[in-house]
């Protein structure tokens, strides 16, 4: 209703109330307004029938939505569930075109403008949680792996002759897929054990970087956000040595937003040396469903716009839809409270954690510099890798998800490539040892039950353990049962 | 509610008025249990609220829906938004794992039986309009072009030594991007034009297949749907070429789901020659938003697992739940009511528009091995370039989309690659022309409309280009507004 | 968004591309504002999202919505879930205020545009479907039975002395109810036969107003939807009774709005003598859930503003919503189309019925007058009330509802009054009988399944009444089963 | 789904899975039978899928929903609109019968547990906020007045004879319509001051019964909740005076549920004296949209059965939902914490006003027996009634709604009944005041921005007023603007 509808009602109630009620209207554009004008999360949370307001009218100015549209073409929005209209709020010509995933559709501007505005709240988001001088980001309506792998594709055109992605090893596999599968050669650059932490070989980096000569490496590929004990990749030292030597630079910075310290990390990075782009997973960090990624730039050279035209076609407006709900339903007061939230849950499940640990005769392997995962040792169950496997399935079926028991000696071959040890980021890590994240969105109560299941679950295994020392004095099956 | 709670409604209700609603209940589930045991469209459509109660039993089987969950690691499916959550109904995990965007998530259950499912159910449907003997299909979370570039970086791994793709030309940008941004260089086979039609040059193909050698070929990347008066490619001799040189095929069947004609063409290929895969959009063919193409085969070679197996990470679980919904509240007989529309659509408006041809001095080009899309020719405005154009603007802004104005002689730029006469899919066609299209789920009244609209705005730039001949007799400007 | 909103957003995508937005929101805009204007039932079907988008616009001018509310009093709209806000649109105040349901409420200025236009629009239906003079209406939150005794209630309070209220007897309980419960005696004017329809014996009435003084009457309540054998009473000769005798006239005209028939009756008895109000189902008119009636008046003398004034209080909003979203969607076409289909139906089930009765030796009862129910002789049946309670009993639980199956002498007593032959509105009607109804959203599948199941049945409990009757003569028990 | 449907799931994934998943649906499962056992609010809040399950298996029930429904009747609950349908949670046959508003209907038994299981839930909430011994209730698709209205009707079908109702004054318009409309005359009891509280004249209420005879006087109506300076009345005494004189008690409870004071009172009546049923309010209460009231019993006399079936007719099923989601996803934890919060909240403005009153040199009336509301005196503006009024206008202007200034000397009639100090519960309150009230669902937040906005306007107006005494010393316009 605008406000010669307005007028309209004046036959309908009496013009006093009418005005009152315009002045709620006027709030409300004037909320939308500031939205347009600024393209920044807003401070404070929207109303859910606010932004499906917003949606709506966004959705009338896509083609398929006009009231006397006459489409001619393959490919009109039309959708036949009123369901499936009715969850996409209509929105049916996803974005971008043929040539770039970013351009505006002349038939969808309504769904061209959700993801210019999200994009650019989203690069607010970036830079409010740390990067304060990205530049450009855009949405990719993939995973984090796929979307490294189009990063990799987009340097290729401007490097021909690169072969080579040299590659701090961090075991997550669509990690790895993403170059073998856009056609490298990972080079894989093994970690160094530095008290319980691992931590990024510089030597073996510059070595072969020397070695394989700069021309024929297409990028560095480091690693932010990872499982203890690896921790984030020395981010400066690469920054510089890619920029010394004229190589690109890719960062994974899988979940690293909702960290400070990782995207301190990167804007040191960037300010020293050369950071070319950094990904990140839009379901890990802003807590949306699964099936978006974020690459964002410090520079205004063209890579993003590079990426985006390497994308071939139209993409799922999905992403972009959950996203700008979910930033404005979020707002900036909201996101920063979950991101205090989080760090002060990682200081409550570390705390806790060592006391289990210390009660187990265990203990929590120290590794400061990871912010968001930590490692306690599973040094009891060394040598019965079975029970080591066996405390992972239970913990499954006591719904605890994503603690991660890592035993020692577990092999993987993904492709032609063979690893030892893999889960454990190294061939032959200490000691068996279980993984426990302080991810966003987690709270207090959920720290507590995963410690008091893991303090429940690890008693039963280890009497298990002893009963089965006492027994069975050989043969340790090995097998690696990894929740990635 | 299950049977255990209909009893204990007993203290409610009378125990005999139970009875008569378990009886419904029991109907309801015997649906259910028809579609899991069948994994096939169901022959009639489902209601909404029965959709939405199968959804919300597989969102329940989620580990971020357990009720006793406790999540431990970075990513657990955790959804700020309660709108967010709603629309994707609480399914967070998206669908596939780091290594395979098929496989099955332990986390996440239900989204794994979904796209199961909603996988099995498409393949059915391929095989009902008429490629009856596909084998196996996935669901790509991306547009066709990026899931044509995901099936040539899979042959690359089989093919090592390749670096051509031979292409017969169709001048739609996703499809050639994505051969370049995946690494390839096209072959281009300019079509032959035979009648008004453009057709597969064989003989050129053979010859460029002999000159590059099959093993610098990656693949023979033909088309089907496409606009007139190109026509979709004679895919069964273009099938026995790479059957007998050992090289695969790839065949783009955007919209070709839809047309009995395409595949038919395709079914024969197979039958008579080599079809390594057919990739067709979700939203083109089944009347969903943009977002998921599907690749299917007609062979059990393990090519569409490889191809699965590329995809590096999870990817968005929505074109799944749009396809399942769209599936189950269409019916079979809901679908082929809409390809039978389309066929009548597709004669009325050829019919229609031959009338409006002659009207108007023009022709409708005779293209019978179009199945979906017909070109009326302009000749009447050759020669003033600006009118083609123009007239293109003017259908647009009276809402007509998807018509597309072709002028000759356009130039186009893609990568390092030039094109001239591009949007014709040759050098130089003998008119500029005007496509139009009967896709699936168009209505009568709309190609009326379409008629009476083109019918209008051609009268009016007629007589503008008249006034124009006769008072400027020449500098024609040329410029292209393709609306792709 | 409006015009403002879209210039700002000239800065994400190109202008000319929000001109054609621009449009697309202008022609929406206009749909609104052609609603606002005439207040009609709009020709043509409204698309639900801009019925959504209407109802959110009304909801954000209440002032639990403001987005600076301050709320002091003791009801505030306030609404705890999200659930229970979403689906009632977030109107929370109900309509109306303590002193009359239809009254603004300062409040809740939305709430009352949409309570003010629905009544409108629900006029504009009453005259579209064949009471073309009615001047007002109100939408009354009770059932039909309920509306009745507020009608009944208004009535009272300009008649202190009137005890009584004439009734035609027909067995539907609630009427009955709505007199009682008002505290007024209901004077049974038993109906005639006349062939094999029961009428209104008008002599009776005449004889009653006569010996009960017009003064001691409160009204007359008649009534034109009814089951057959049972006809719409004689309204024209009523009204011109009240009129002679300035005796109120209320009729109950349940659900007539669906029919051409009862509407006009109502037209002539207004033309001719005098009505008062005439009381209507929303859910059974106009296909939306139970909760709802409405009363209507042709005259202008302020009843209908005093039955508003009568109810004591504020009321739920859900009829007022569930009404408005409905004629949107339908449109005058489309209630069209729904009445016209009716009519087919009712022609076709009784063509149907009549075909049954034949084969099985019973008769179609007589009854030109009733336009939407049919009455089937059980005269087979007759003599073994038993087996005519079992029909019905078989009936429901192969999910017929709403088939009512009447046997003879059935007894009822509700308050302090009793009944013979309760169900037939009659003491003795000539033979057990079986009734169906054409109603509004009945379709022609429904008619065919509805005569098939019946003919199943009818030839089973034939079966076993032969049976009966050739082993046990005697002990005949008699119950009635009646599904209202 | 069901365990059957599960294991044919295993076909999908790995039966392992399944198993996980199967857990989870049964923790589910044990939920809702939980709740089918106990009929109780539950002690946590359900997440919004599941109750949206339980409404869909609920509604499955309904014969609407069945898949094979043949529907014969006039009432079929057939529903147009998908949206409507859809915010019904297709439930479509509302609650009750014609004879009975709590009675089973046989064609929807789902819509008919519903009702059941609300009412449980609601009397077990009546128990748990303070009415322990309460025995029934029902809940009325009706607001408060309407509700009250309802059962004066049913007490008259025991007490033929009584025309009068004794009411101790409260200036609530709809509780005085509820008398008159039911067609009783009311005696109205003036309140007596003490301090600066309004409370119950008992003599004068004992006179009464005295004068015009018990058997002559259907009921006493009193009421709890009000607004300051009325305070609930003296509900213990007027319950004895009814025990000892054998009249009926029917209390006005309108939002007495959120205060455990009022509860204790109404707990205390019962046991001393008499109280037939209490009225209250679903919408102020329990925080749902206006719509539905719940009477309630500490009886087993059958009362509120006879309430029930003088309500004739079915009735819309939107109250029952509204509270049985809202209960549900509230749970008796999240009930508690309102109160808890809402009592905070009063003392909290309390203090604030307090200071407020102060500052302006007004003072808040000590009004300790009123729980909810409370009342600053305007004695500034005495003598300026025109500035009473606007100041209430002012606040209204600024969003603050349910602010209610009472100016001296306002008259009011309603129906054949006139009220001096109409507002004021008084003849002649000693000076005008502001009344506010902190209610449940009210935050700290809103009594800050309150006692803010309050002191902005306050100050505006005694400006004004001063500015005004000393320019125009005479001609005072008296008007009142009540907010109700």
């Amino acid at each position: 209703m605008n406000n010669n509808h307005l007028k309209q009602c004046d036959k309908l109630v009496p013009a006093s109330y009418i005005k009152q009620a315009e002045q709620s209207c006027t709030s409300i554009n004037n909320l939308i307004s500031h939205l347009l004008e600024h393209k920044k999360i807003p401070e404070d949370p929207w109303r859910s029938d606010i932004i499906e307001a917003l949606l709506s009218s966004l959705s009338q100015m896509d083609s398929n939505n006009f009231l006397s549209s006459c489409g001619a073409g393959e490919r009109e929005g039309r959708i036949f569930s009123e369901l499936v209209a009715s969850r996409n709020y209509r929105l049916a010509h996803g974005v971008g075109r043929s040539g770039d995933v970013t351009a505006v559709q002349p038939k969808a501007v309504g769904s061209s403008i959700l993801n210019q505005l999200c994009t650019r709240i989203v690069l607010d988001i970036i830079r409010q949680v740390g990067a304060g001088t990205a530049t450009s980001c855009i949405i990719v309506p993939m995973a984090t792996g796929m979307t490294l792998l189009l990063c990799f594709l987009t340097l290729r055109a401007s490097r021909p002759k690169a072969k080579y992605i040299i590659w701090p090893r961090i075991d997550q596999k669509s990690c790895f897929k993403s170059m073998i599968s856009a056609g490298f050669e990972p080079v894989v650059i093994e970690n160094k054990l530095e008290g319980d932490e691992l931590r990024t070989d510089l030597e073996m980096i510059k070595e072969k970087v020397k070695h394989l000569g700069s021309e024929n490496v297409l990028c560095i590929h480091s690693t932010t956000s990872c499982f203890a004990p690896r921790v984030p990749d020395r981010l400066e030292e690469i920054a510089k040595i890619c920029k010394e030597n004229d190589i690109p630079h890719i960062v994974n910075n899988a979940y690293g937003l909702q960290s400070s310290k990782c995207m301190h990390l990167l804007q040191q990075a960037a300010r020293l040396g050369r950071v070319d782009a950094f990904v990140q997973s839009c379901d890990k960090n802003l807590l949306v469903p699964v099936g978006g990624a974020i690459v964002a730039s410090f520079n205004k050279d063209g890579f993003i716009e590079n990426v985006a035209s390497t994308y071939a076609g139209r993409a799922s407006a999905s992403p972009a839809i959950d996203l700008l709900i979910t930033s404005l339903q979020m707002g900036l007061s909201g996101l920063k409270q979950l991101l205090k939230q989080r760090k002060e849950n990682y200081n409550y499940l570390r705390d806790e954690m060592c006391k289990l640990a210390e009660k187990h005769g265990e203990q929590l392997l120290a590794t400061p510099h990871n912010p968001i995962s930590m490692a306690m040792s599973l040094s009891t169950l060394a040598g019965m890798e079975k029970h080591v496997t066996e405390f992972g399935s239970m913990l499954f079926t006591r719904n605890v998800s994503g603690a991660r028991v890592v035993p020692l000696d577990s092999k993987k071959t993904i492709g032609s490539y063979s690893f030892t040890g893999y889960g454990s980021h190294c061939d032959q890590y200490k000691c068996p040892y279980l993984t426990v994240a302080a991810a966003i969105g987690m709270n207090k109560d959920e720290c507590q039950l995963l410690t008091k299941r893991i303090d429940k679950t690890f008693t039963e295994i280890k009497f298990k353990n002893n009963s089965a020392k006492n027994k069975i004095p050989s043969t340790i099956t090995q097998s690696s049962q990894l929740n990635n």
